[in-house]
């Protein structure tokens, strides 16, 4: 329900729906990720925005995906997550990891290590998160998993990939 | 812990303590927002760039923020949040309200309305999401809020303000 469009060209809409949620979520830039796991249900990846810093004491981060898609069949058993945040030349490797191609082709497209907890680790990433699920919160289709972090990987300075008004954007000097 | 410096000048730290993670967390990009509430505590509003969409049913967002400073003492009392998205021209707005001015004077710095819940909605935003906190998970020092959206206004296509690499970036074409 559009309740006014002002002199400043803003639209206002209350009770959004899905659609105007969605046209509203496109404004908020995010970092573009691939979350991994592996353990008692195998190995899976799967292409995330929606990762934020909780606190630092322990540290810890957040990674909301849906229960039913994404990594939903695997986070039910696995306790080991990483979260390898991009630089703009993995486009087509974050395209892969949101795309249909199956678990084992995604993996293929790049070099994988562990460190701590076990979950793929990428090669090349700005910075990889190694975590361990501590604890979650579900919310309608979504589960928020909290992740205690057990080693980082810091790759070198340079851009990053960002997910904004639809598409790939990068922020920061090369490397 | 530093266990190696691989030759990709990869870095990798085991049980990371509060600068590792600080460091780390300074390549994970995030939109700059203020968050804003009102309600019985009263008005106030802080710089986050820790939110990020949950699920579109219903609409969902969550925003982590510290329980002893940021909007703590607020949000134990008001119901009432607003998430203003930022453009590249609100940086000076940006660390006003991730600084030390009283909530008073970081106010009188721009031009609010309100929606539905009656948080302060910034006129010019790049979109601005009026919510109910719905409910919410103590992680640590910090609180996160799941956010149940009540209205959008949807400002102008435009640049966004992105926080990366401890500095102010922009992603995407000018309005």
């Amino acid at each position: 329900m559009t309740l006014r469009k002002d002199s400043t060209r803003a639209a206002v809409t209350a009770a959004p729906g899905q659609d105007e949620f969605r046209a509203a979520m496109s404004r908020l830039a995010g970092a573009v990720n691939i979350v991994t796991t592996d353990g008692p249900a195998g190995r899976a990846g799967f292409t995330a925005s929606a990762v934020c810093s909780v606190t630092d004491t322990p540290p810890t981060l957040l990674v909301c995906c849906n229960r039913t898609r994404s990594l939903g069949a695997y986070i039910e058993q696995n306790t080991a997550i990483a979260v390898n945040t991009l630089a703009p030349e993995h486009e087509a490797l974050a395209a892969a990891f949101g795309g249909k191609e199956t678990q084992e082709d995604r993996f293929e497209r790049a070099t994988w290590s562990r460190l701590v907890s076990g979950a793929p680790i990428l090669e090349g990433s700005l910075v990889s998160f190694d975590c361990r699920i501590a604890t979650f919160s579900d919310v309608g289709t979504h589960r928020v998993l909290f992740c205690e972090i057990e080693a980082i990987q810091l790759g070198r300075r340079g851009s990053a990939s960002i997910w904004f008004d639809r598409g790939f954007h990068r922020v920061g000097e090369p490397a």
